[in-house]
């Protein structure tokens, strides 16, 4: 099947064991959960898939059990490393085993280092010689990093350079990234479910959304309804999920995304030290959240 | 006639000689220009008026010609200062020459004093003893002070708080400012045009520009091509702007503007020192990006 | 008698009764009993006079009385507007009333705005027709403009500016103002007790200190038994008062600061709205971490 | 010999070979001739030796050869990782190999979930299992993490927590920092030399400077000096030293340095991409910048 490169897919939450080890069972649980939904694919080793905590043989025991369960759907390997060496290498063995396409993170350990010449240098060799499509992902929250859009215009003539996830929420930068793609055979994913509605208004192909863990069926809704033209639903929707998104991410984190999923008939699992999971208050907070909003869960969908 | 909240507003500009005193006439002469489009009203002692650089006679004198030449249309004044006191004072003299109402700046000097508690207590305070209606002035990069979606809730509900002009461009917390007054009677300007169509997509009522100053035309046709469902069109437009916007703002600033204004058949004159004029270099760049984006001039609208 | 440009000098707070009028009295009550320390001279009009709510009579008033109360220490006055126009008449009324020298606060509403060749033309104009000499105010965290070591240099060959105040605790950029500097005969007080042991160490001719409202005796003692070459004596002091700067800065603010100084025998009087008065459990923290310092009222001095 | 935790360490660049290969002989090239210098240990697998780059098996070579070339000085090693299991089974590798201690990196890449609670039971997990002693490494710039005064106090309790070194060149906060561990047997590096002589007269035990990798001789003289009470020759050495440093890190960082060591007798190599090589411009500049301070090579201490 064609990798397909729209709608709304999620940065998979990654469930730990309390002692922090892997629950690869847990993994494949909520995948063949949110394969009853609309979801049109999965980016595995994402930001909230604390990939940062993996190691090669965790990240690509990850890549092999979301190719095996896709459900047919476009699966993007979150195998970006700080140097063009080792994303190549990650990003090809990740190949092997049948990712479709990668999303490459910015380099930022270094983050003032991280000039347009330098991520322009990065990207190309990389593109160069990964044997599957690339993405490019920018998140300066995590990163420090911004990719402006003339770096955008640039990369995206590049063949193997297909797309992007611009999770940073800045919905002027987000336009400009779009004038500067115009008549590129290029997709931009919205990365952050606070910016989905205006980022859709704008032309982005759909949105890579850390709610769509927990609540993909309301998620995908904002899309379709979009799509169909039904504007003000879409919009309702969008506002109604608003303070879900806020607290499964700014507010709480990945401890708080694991518990909403938890909450949500999903395998949220554990976080891996040096996260902290929440407490009490917060996981009382998290659901008065939920149930404000009305979130149907997905064996109703 | 009824207060009109809603539509494209430009903040003035005001033209100095180049001594920096007054240049009245300029501003005149603007605002006949800019009677001939189809701008609903005029702010008159906004950021881009150089408001920080009049004293209280000049700010007079600008509302009293305001109002006389408006043509009918709304006269939004920025009375706001950094106390109370001297704000309701301002403002009651800006009412008493007919302007329609107040755009109050939060007061920024100390800045990290101006809590969400402060700022109700000032905002409260000075809406009841204002004779006119007031609306909330958020401008961050100015500032450093930024009003919560919580608050904006709860000064709408105030009886004489009755809209405002957020001009961050921060779009996922106008989406959250909508969220925080719905249900109240509370109009959400944009005051940037690099947030304009997905300001409006989200619910704001119109537009208070810098880019309005130059381009009173163009900015029009986003609003009415927005109105009309025309979305593609409203889309082009405000794409097509955009690096005009930029150009008039963030990279030349009010000299730029002001400088835009005079290429389009405004009178821009000088800035006041601190201010520096543009070189001739600086020059250039902005007829050139004026030339590329196809600007039509007022007198052809 | 001459000016005196080093030592201990307090940005004088300003007491305001309840109503938010001016309390002169309590003004001078004060100027007298920091006459009976070592404190070398006032500042007037400083940022944490509340300045910003001043009107012209009002900060007049106070040059006037500073002047009068100062027992023939150095009166400097914070008379920096927006505009150089501005700026400089104030300036001159200040002289003509008997302050000493200025210390000019960079002009910040259009903080980006602000750039070297900006502030090098407003400060130069503005030495040039002062008629008195002028001092540099660096304070980033409200004007959000810093003055670059270059900038320093190039301002410090002027004749009459004279030295300056480096409010930013940043001591690396300290350290590079005093290269600048170097073979001038130019003054760098530090403007925070935060600083003041470090920047004593690098050069700094003395201290501009909110904390030397409240603690006079303690400030000036850091300054003279580093002269005196005591330095661990010094240090000792600095670092015992450290927590109480930080109470009456950055936590409390202002209305920290006024209300340590009356409980300490000074008459700190009433913030000025916007700014808003401490609860009953803040005023309990500032008293506790006064007794825990052990500070020594002036009385006892 | 006993481990020495103070004097002048340098975070030891890593050259690399054109094809971004490691050079470890231009590694023991480098060790040799430092080992001519006072410096009183090494940093191997700092931020300056490009250790975000390498791999596990790189890293593990560098701490052998730095352990085999130390000349019985203290060799301090890098392991931190984001997950404590990771930092642990790192070091402890490292202590199997002969490092004296490791100096931790807070973990960062989820920078705002790193509160002082997750940051806590992170270094205290960490501290309880690892074979050697250990040392916190502040440095916000690249991490966007800070440690505050307070856990610095709360941390030095721990037995195996036996110092730090922080590189935020904050120097109010080194202040509070060596208030929250006084009376305890812990022991702060100063991380940038920046901020080396105020943060010696605050009592840093020394220094871990990227610019003793190039400055080494001059690096220990600022130390010497001042332990030896020349407080002037000190500081004017700082003074001297200060836009060399300012060059190899702020302004060309990592390339810069190694350009800088290159010319000073040392083997700087290439740097590992995604870093750039400087331009033939900016190596010019550097010249310049050495030969304006006199710097003395090696050969000639």
């Amino acid at each position: 099947m064609a990798m397909n490169l729209s709608g709304i897919l999620p940065p998979m939450i990654t469930p730990f064991k309390q002692n922090g080890d892997m629950d690869y069972e847990a993994f494949v649980f909520n995948m063949e959960k949110w394969n009853q939904t609309g979801l049109s694919g999965y980016v595995v080793l994402g930001s909230n898939s604390e990939t940062a905590f993996l190691n090669e043989e965790e990240k690509l025991k990850l890549v092999e059990l979301a190719v095996k369960h896709s459900g047919c759907r476009t699966i993007m390997a979150g195998t970006g490393m700080e140097t063009p060496r080792d994303t190549i290498e990650l990003t090809n063995k990740a190949a092997a085993l049948g990712a479709d396409c990668a999303l490459l993170l910015t380099p930022c350990y270094y983050n003032t280092a991280m000039t347009s010449a330098a991520l322009y240098e990065y990207f190309a060799e990389v593109a160069d010689k990964c044997k599957i499509p690339i993405l490019l992902y920018n998140v300066t929250k995590f990163t420090k990093v911004n990719i402006s859009p003339d770096l955008f215009g640039k990369l995206a003539k590049h063949p193997n350079i297909v797309g992007a996830k611009d999770s940073n929420g800045d919905v002027p930068q987000f336009a400009s990234y779009m004038r500067a793609i115009a008549g590129e055979d290029f997709k931009i994913f919205v990365g952050t479910a606070a910016a989905l509605y205006p980022a859709l208004t704008l032309g982005a192909v759909g949105g890579i959304l850390a709610l769509a863990n927990c609540c993909p069926v309301e998620s995908v809704e904002v899309y379709d309804e979009f799509k169909e033209g039904n504007l003000n639903t879409a919009l309702e929707i969008y506002q109604r999920m608003f303070p879900i998104n806020t607290a499964v991410t700014a507010t709480y984190g990945i401890a708080g995304l694991k518990h909403a999923c938890s909450l949500l008939g999903f395998q949220g699992g554990y976080v891996r030290r040096p996260l902290l999971e929440l407490n009490e208050k917060d996981k009382e907070a998290i659901k008065a959240i939920l149930e404000k909003a009305g979130i149907r869960g997905v064996a109703r969908a």
